[in-house]
């Protein structure tokens, strides 16, 4: 299969680009301010660490649809907090326990589990307030509303939380596959497609191409949690930068211990593939959004 | 001095009133959806409890600027599940660790750490989005998104979670006025504030209303912490609703520890007294605002 990737592209070199435009978008909207620890710890888990996966592809879609990049920076850094958040507050003893995270100690370690909560309820705050105060005034009101109003739901009962709640009341438990489906699409799957959603709504996209690149960030955002479930039982803490295992000795149901490692495999090609040829049938010719679904493919075939 | 409370005025008889209305559309604002536990998790803890003191406080701010209540009550319902998601995260283990409140077991009680902490993050999540898909669209775009702007204000880490956050540190410590001052302002103040300026802005008040408006609510959040300072010595567990002493023993800073019982009694007869008085001087003839000041001394006297 083609894989319509422009010749002279370099994956790296473009993530490193918009994750550099990211960081220091995020250094700035994350200034330490009073209470002095509560920001330094929104700071900790969110500021150089991740990938910016989510937030590059916000970008990314923007420029798809011919948006400028920029109107799109303060709703992909408010994303980057969100999944920050997240992870504060999945890593608490109370939830799935978990000391390493990011390659660092989870923030709980660091700053105590009441200030690890507080500090995601912080961000959780926050993140939405950045959309409203930074997104340029250019951008239409009625868009920006229904932007806020998507990245709330995201965040919320119908969206990561939701899916979290689902996950920990199932573990050890035997669960249907649309239970299980379900845990992945609100956990993980949610937060991409609103980055794609998030970039060409703030750029005027037609309804057909906003379809298109939300069901592309449905299928990466699934296949990204399939491929992390693969990685949980076969990288090394280094590698992961959390513990790996965790996942499966607490119990939880993952990719690969509910449909075992060669569905797993086999379904992460399947989605990666089916989410390429999406974008090549509706003429999306991303080098970009094609490295990344070859990019979540490749990192656990190492 | 004269209290300005009409004759007639029943002040139990207009709370329950606004409280009926409050609670009729927090129960249609919070109907159980999927996932079920979450959902009931986050109705426990705010759904058939609580003064509504904030909500109301918003309803009246919007009549005596001659605006529709109507407009203002998925904000007064916001604030409601704001107030509720603060208490449920305040009375995890690795916080207050509270047993009670609201006169009932406290949510991780009933639904364990790990769905009382994803209660908290989902009513805070989804309370801005009630206020963008309930308030109705005749309110003006860019005071719609003042509003939600100040209502994340208070929710994060310049309102309540900056309180809870300096709060927590200062346990067993030794803090100035300042720090302390900070505690309640942040905490408590933050609130009660947004609760007037949510019904002000809502109805287009002047500017000067609404910045008397938001003084009294300054006020009354102040008294009002007082208050609960001086009950948590004085009253009992059935009176409370929660475990009384509580915070006196967790070595906390109240009003009461703090500058002594003499000084916490007349501090908010001062308070309370100075709130009325802005209301006189500035014409606003409200019996009920002018009733919930009195009221806010006066449980403390029983």
């Amino acid at each position: 299969m083609v894989s319509f990737i422009s010749e002279n592209f370099d994956l790296a070199r473009a993530v490193e680009q918009d994750k550099q435009l990211i960081n220091s978008h995020l250094e700035n909207y994350l200034k330490v301010g009073q209470p002095k620890t509560l920001w330094k710890a929104m700071r900790y888990s969110t500021i150089s660490c991740g990938k910016r996966l989510r937030a590059i592809l916000s970008l990314e879609s923007a420029r798809i649809c011919g948006g400028n990049p920029e109107n799109v920076l303060p709703a992909a850094c408010a994303l980057e907090m969100l999944h920050a958040q997240s992870l504060i507050h999945d890593d608490l003893p109370c939830m799935d326990d978990d000391d390493f995270r990011r390659g660092k100690p989870s923030n709980h370690k660091v700053y105590g589990e009441a200030m690890a909560v507080l500090a995601g309820d912080a961000l959780l705050a926050y993140a939405p307030q950045v959309i409203i105060e930074h997104t340029p005034d250019s951008v239409d009101k009625k868009v920006l509303f229904q932007l806020i109003n998507e990245f709330l739901h995201a965040a919320g009962p119908g969206g990561i939380v939701g899916g979290q709640a689902v996950d920990i009341q199932s573990e050890n438990k035997t669960i249907g596959t649309g239970e299980f489906d379900y845990i992945i699409t609100r956990k993980t799957a949610e937060l991409f497609k609103f980055a794609l959603r998030a970039g060409a709504l703030l750029s005027g996209a037609s309804n057909e191409k906003l379809d298109v690149l939300t069901e592309y960030g449905k299928k990466i955002g699934y296949a990204f949690q399939i491929a992390d479930d693969i990685l949980d039982v076969e990288a090394t803490l280094q590698e992961l930068g959390k513990t790996p295992g965790k996942d499966s000795k607490a119990g939880k149901n993952t990719y690969v211990s509910f449909y075992g490692p060669d569905k797993a495999m086999r379904d992460l090609e399947d989605l990666t593939r089916s989410a390429r040829e999406l974008l090549i049938n509706n003429n999306i010719n991303s080098s970009l959004l094609i490295g990344i679904a070859d990019y979540i493919t490749q990192k656990v075939k190492k």
